[in-house]
């Protein structure tokens, strides 16, 4: 471990793992908390919390205000719980535009409506100016499970389907065309959305795990699973939705789509016995219309579970972990 | 409204009333939202979310650590709620010593252990260099409400008594001196604590309402008693716990002790009929060792509820509630 906090600390990559598990663990040992989960199941209950420090804070498709809102109820969804309760906390840099405040609270509103997510408590902080940067929102949320049979880690198993919703990258891709860094102007908007009610409709059906592809991409997901199961997982190359813009970013920047943060995706995995009608339910949901079947579990063919991606010309390469600086930095 | 945020939309008075209520209230309008309280009663549940964004990281009697559990646990068990769990959102900035981090984590795990809250899920985003002020910690709590007849502005009545566990301003005091700002180096310590247990022992009696004075005192508690039940309460400077440092402070910079911040007090309301046995269970705690009587609660005189307090001499003046700015500023 350093002795100072690194850019690459907040990553959520490996750097990010290691401060959690090296530090972060040694002293907060309390056993849900090691579960990895990006909720806390407690009970009926689940509880989750995010801080977003996204920059710029508009964006095409989106706003930190539909971010905040979607990544909180994305993470209580995925869980297999209805969103009920959230809060809101603002720490906002002295001199903020409240013109701009105004934009960010419409949006949290219309977000969290389309969710049927409360917000009930909030608190606001304000940093002298130079000490922030323009608005930090933290939120938690509380979620009441009602899937019947609760997707999880431990419920995964060899033959399971893997799916997704939709193209991936798009929040990522939008985010860095926003910036203007490279002199981009992608026709690319973020997938910012909430999950729920869209995950709500596939409660009663045998659903083994879900998860939001964010920081890391779909690459993170697939290798958390790999890495919580000990199993292997195969997916195909030429399976996985990307749109043209996208590609043409990752081409022209040296990115790979896989490793691309998504706001609005859904990793999924299903019971063989269930994969076809789910699949179905997921494609007549506007946020599920060009979902596909991406791959398989499989047995371990080592001592650790892999993520192995099938390319388009039949040869296998290994998809690893996203490293710790994860490019581009878009929190 | 101004077209900027202002240090004061921050400071807990005033201005921070009118930015919750004109703006984030006009588009946030939900029913739990607008009780004010500083957590949300949800059925048999209380749900709350603080910032902490305090400077010094480090002061005489506690750090950031203790003060983001104390300050979350307390606000849970105000509402007569056990504090069952709690999340943590980091928002380090880059190059954050790995060393203070550590010393942090070791006082939210002792204050967790003090309080039996439980910290069972998290977040970290780490900012570039510049863009944040060492570490802000946002911490939410979910408690589970074990009060028989949980305390609330609508349990309040005329003639009850008003009772504090102890003497006020350290925390704004001990933040003042470890500043070193006026040259002062005052022997104050903050009384910052979790008040959870103490609490738990007056879950059998008739407690009617219940507030830690946080950010702008006693005087701003007492005055949101006032606005909320619109009866008037009436104090006895006298009777006021104010320890020899803080009143040295006090009047050295001008500050006056009803207006300065607590961190482990509580302001406890009570039915005549057991506020003896109360102050007595009070007493038998270490965090209420110092517990008095400092007032009681009158019929209105005018339209609105007011805080009256009684001086030395026999004379009454009006006790105003914060004004925007707080002084000194503490968060």
């Amino acid at each position: 471990m350093t002795d100072t906090i690194m850019l690459a600390h907040g990553g959520g990559g490996e750097k990010t793992n290691r401060l959690v598990e090296e530090l972060f663990l040694s002293y907060l040992n309390d056993p849900v908390l090691r579960q990895f989960d990006d909720a806390a199941r407690l009970e009926s209950m689940v509880f989750t919390t995010d801080s977003f420090v996204v920059s710029p804070l508009f964006f095409p498709g989106g706003d930190i205000g539909r971010l905040c809102v979607s990544g909180t109820v994305n993470d209580l969804a995925v869980m297999g719980a209805r969103p009920r309760y959230m809060s809101l906390g603002f720490i906002i840099e002295e001199g903020f535009p409240i013109a701009e405040l105004r934009k960010i609270l419409q949006s949290i509103r219309e977000t969290a409506d389309e969710s049927g997510i409360r917000i009930v408590t909030g608190d606001t902080k304000v940093v002298e100016r130079g000490r922030g940067d323009g608005i930090y929102i933290s939120c938690s949320g509380v979620g009441e499970i009602v899937y019947k049979n609760p997707p999880g880690f431990s419920r995964i198993a060899v033959g399971d389907v893997i799916l997704i919703n939709g193209s991936i990258g798009l929040h990522a891709a939008a985010i860095v065309a926003a910036r203007g860094e490279f002199g981009l102007r992608a026709a690319v908007e973020s997938d910012v959305a909430p999950l729920w009610p869209f995950l709500e409709s596939l409660s009663g059906y045998d659903v083994t795990f879900m998860r939001d592809p964010t920081r890391g991409g779909v690459a993170q997901t697939l290798n958390e699973i790999a890495t919580a199961t000990g199993m292997d997982l195969e997916i195909g190359e030429t399976e996985i939705p990307v749109s043209d813009p996208v590609r043409g970013l990752c081409d022209l920047l040296g990115y790979d789509p896989l490793y691309l943060a998504n706001e609005g995706k859904v990793v999924l995995l299903a019971s063989p016995r269930d994969a076809g009608k789910i699949a179905e339910t997921m494609k007549n949901h506007p946020l599920g219309r060009d979902t596909r079947v991406i791959g398989l579990v499989r047995s371990p063919s080592g001592k650790r579970g892999r993520v192995l991606v099938r390319t388009l010309v039949g040869s296998q390469r290994l998809l690893m972990p996203p490293p710790g600086e994860l490019l581009p930095r878009i929190c």
